[in-house]
């Protein structure tokens, strides 16, 4: 996702609010309809090769879609393309790559693909966004039925021993764990952040401890958040785990304790690390760059801090 | 000190000066040459109940004068005027005191005081300041040598048992010590969260760590700073350790590591802390609030983090 370019708002009482009103569409074995979840826009057919994923390390949104695809093996039939830490309010570019151009999709700014499909496209240019390789165009930045697709739908390209992020018997309760994770976590960190006031900061603050503190009892009888396998719903807690020293607990003031402070959170983070799909796609320059340059409105000087000390992430978890 | 109002300016390259040019009168017994320091401007005689220190807690150049005072049993000869946390570019003010009155100065804003004395002042109204409370005029804001003749000048109107704070047989070595302390720690930390540049912030950052790991490993093998016994130095680095995790470790971007993740420099700052002129001096709430809300160009929303947990003060510090 942006922080900028339109996916964010205020409402009076300084709250942070999060636009999610995204691109619909989902890509669906054969086209069909899908086994889960909603039909709001047009369904695409899975085909190897055909499409490509556009994430950005930096991006926590975009990083859930990026280590899925690596858990379930499907390097080879869904491509990559990696954005660059910041972006300006046009769009996430892509800077890394030779000649600041994607080797793919042969463009500088991810808001090309949009305009190619919607030439009025006037809402936030977000990551993970698929595109549409033979046309160019933008599929859809849904992010969460992005992955959630990826596991039901691509099964046939998964590769042999891919780990079941969706168990059928918890499903249920699956989606209240994610759906408290995504609205008290993985976006609470943001509502302290962006807080437009002090009392708006403060219901935010408190807001997400006592989040916190749940995930950490939640974590003292479970190795995972749903027991002893991963699931998605382990990928979507983890991208504000692998943000929070780095960026969360000093720019966007959730500073009650850091991460490293909290033990069975932290034992469970750095297990989650040490696991490839995970550690090799967290990228802690990358996204401290980020949320420190592209927030000049909490950042002004954009200094980059040079802390803390990644060096901790290695040390035994002692879990398991 | 204020951190407004004159007293900082930043070099071409980003990096921050402190204005270190203050009052240099001195408060001297029967007003005589002092037995150490330099004599730049009036000397004015030690009197019971004559001078009062106007120094905020928020600060910790004046909280230091706070804590030698105490130390030193020096209370009821020296009175105390504490304005409140935050300040205008026109001064710190007395918003604490009913009516926003200093009590026994009658003034609103510090900057009265200066102004009684030099109608014409330009500089930065700072904290500490001593002042003359029959005329109403400021003697002196020279923050050094303030602490330093509180010990050696006030001496006959010491508590019995006052601590020695300048051992004789150590002052080479703590002059040395306190100096590096001051550029490398006191003044590292505002190096670092005042820098305009990444170059400038990098460099700082380095220079800082640098000087904390020395202090880390010099606590290794001693109890206080110079010894077995506090002195002056250890009240000049306190300063620095009891915001730290509270305001340079996020706010001035000082993030290695925090406070309580570096043993020796934890267990003494403690056992520090254990001691009322030092722990009750303390006030985390004023301390985040003057830096978070006068610092706007630093964090321009203004809001003030509610992290992290002041509960880890009081844990056994394990040292002795």
């Amino acid at each position: 996702m942006s922080d900028s370019g339109g996916t964010a708002a205020y409402v009076s009482s300084g709250e942070f609010k999060r636009d999610s009103t995204y691109i619909p569409d989902r890509i669906t074995r054969d086209g069909r309809t899908p086994e889960h979840g909603p039909v709001d826009g047009e369904l695409w057919p899975v085909e190897a090769g055909r499409y490509r994923l556009v994430a950005a390390k930096a991006c926590p949104w975009a990083t859930r879609a990026i280590i899925v695809r690596q858990l379930l093996g499907l390097e080879d039939v869904i491509s990559l393309g990696t954005p660059g830490p910041t972006h300006d309010e046009r769009s996430w570019t892509f800077d890394l790559d030779p000649g600041g151009v994607d080797p793919v999709l042969g463009i500088e700014r991810l808001q090309q693909a949009y305009l190619a499909r919607f030439p009025d496209y006037s809402r936030g240019i977000t990551v993970p966004a698929i595109v549409d390789v033979p046309t160019g165009r933008v599929v859809t930045n849904d992010f969460p039925w992005i992955t959630h697709d990826f596991f039901f739908e691509w099964r046939e390209h998964h590769r042999a021993d891919a780990p079941d992020l969706w168990p059928a018997d918890l499903r249920d309760e699956m989606e209240e764990v994610m759906q408290r994770v995504y609205t008290e976590v993985n976006n609470g960190v943001y509502r302290a952040g962006f807080a437009g006031s002090q009392e708006a900061y403060d219901a935010a603050y408190d807001r997400l401890w006592v989040a916190l503190d749940w995930l950490e009892e939640r974590l003292s009888t479970r190795r995972y958040l749903m027991g002893d396998a991963i699931t998605e719903a382990d990928v979507r807690l983890w991208t504000t785990l692998a943000r929070f020293d780095a960026v969360y607990h000093g720019h966007f003031k959730c500073n009650r304790q850091k991460l490293t402070e909290m033990p069975n959170l932290w034992g469970y983070a750095r297990e989650l690390y040490a696991i490839p799909a995970f550690g090799d796609n967290t990228d802690f320059d990358q996204i401290k760059t980020h949320y420190y340059v592209v927030h000049r409105d909490l950042n002004p000087t954009q200094v980059v801090p040079q802390g803390p000390d990644p060096a901790v992430w290695l040390e035994p978890h002692g879990r398991g």
